[in-house]
């Protein structure tokens, strides 16, 4: 089980998976649209609803960003990475699918979450160990997001970056500097797009399986990029080059 | 007086202004190159530099992501907007501003403070009230971009933009939804872009004074971008097209 926190995590488990959620704990009475459709939406389902004080919500969530409302629920669901791949190939769509590896910060791989979802992609991939797991802060980091996307755990992100160039999905690495500028490499292809962690980057073996590193370009001397904020550029010019080329 | 903390907002701040740094407390010997280049500038500079305990930094910090160093500075220095704007009209470079209306979380603004000094922003306009000040946390978001960059605390942000407007630099407003695509616009122009507040956006008054209102644009029925990834999308839509016709 997993305690959920936060209005819009909340929200969106409430309008994706309703029957994973065991009981919500709501601590005020809110004129708030969302809270209220919180409440709608729970009583439709017949989901347990408590009133707990904010004291106890803090306490329960383990956090003070719970915004009034928590829901312990069943873990998030993981897709398996061939059946993913399957589905995207027979609808016919390009693929474009986020690999993290090992990006460690919640709050980054939230953000990374709820811009692939902003931008369209089928699949956020990441590795079972030396990465943020799937917990209450990335929920709420993403905003909800992550209810929306396929999330799939991989044992091997280097092995899974060969499955993806076996079915002709083309795998970018991103780096800081010295990589292909992104507004000089067609993006409108099948792509898998590689966000490495925090500080080191991509490891090797990691980096040696792309097909093509990609850098944004800055005019600063100053060239630090979050790597969230780094991975949400690169992916809104991908959206950006396929809405020209559809 | 403020406490910095984290390597490199104390790094920065070391090689901008080691004049303002009255004391410099390390945790640990370290051969962390960042370390050791803090503790050269420090020595450099003539700067009282105390060991303190990572328990003891906690508590001087107020956080625990001190990375065992924090340094007590004067404030950050502050500039006028009139200056900036007769800086940058005599260096007869394209005006770029970012203008925050309202953004509250100190990682947001730090993260936009970081963007903007990636995309060779010239100046960061901010209000007195209803905003994250610049505060330790801000630095440590910024990842010590704040050093690099005039920062304008103003206190009317609708009077500024009225400034700027009379200066022919354009106002562009940014909104979730409805505005005209940035990939649409050109923004290769003398430019204030105004990001608003997290949740309400920006306010009223600081919308009328926008010449126009841009969005980005999405592929996704899940159309909620965090504000300093929205910010980070329209400033380096800005340095691109620049790019293509410097």
């Amino acid at each position: 089980m997993i305690t959920l926190y936060g209005i819009h995590p909340v929200l969106e488990a409430l309008k994706k998976r309703p029957h994973a959620i065991k009981s919500i704990h709501l601590s005020r009475q809110s004129n708030d649209k969302n809270l209220k459709q919180i409440s709608e939406l729970a009583r439709q389902h017949s989901i347990n609803m408590r009133t707990s004080t904010p004291q106890d919500l803090r306490q329960l969530t383990n956090s003070s960003q719970h915004q009034g409302v928590a829901a312990e629920t069943e873990p998030f669901p993981l897709s398996d990475i061939d059946d993913v791949i399957t589905r995207v190939r027979s609808e016919q769509q390009r693929c474009f699918m986020l690999v993290l590896d090992c990006v460690q910060d919640p709050q980054n791989t939230g953000s990374l979450i709820r811009s692939a979802v902003c931008c369209g992609a089928q699949a956020v991939i990441f590795p079972k160990d030396r990465a943020a797991g799937l917990t209450a802060s990335v929920a709420k980091a993403s905003a909800g997001a992550i209810e929306h996307i396929s999330m799939c755990r991989v044992v091997n992100i280097a092995a899974t970056l060969e499955e993806l160039r076996r079915n002709n999905i083309w795998v970018a690495g991103t780096v800081p500097q010295d990589g292909q500028s992104i507004y000089d490499f067609d993006l409108n292809i099948d792509l898998a797009l590689v966000i490495g962690g925090e500080g080191p980057g991509m490891r090797r073996l990691v980096r040696e399986k792309c097909d093509i590193l990609l850098s944004v370009p800055m005019q600063s001397a100053f060239e630090s990029l979050n790597a969230a904020v780094a991975g949400a550029v690169v992916m809104f010019e991908a959206l950006r080059q396929r809405s020209i080329n559809p």
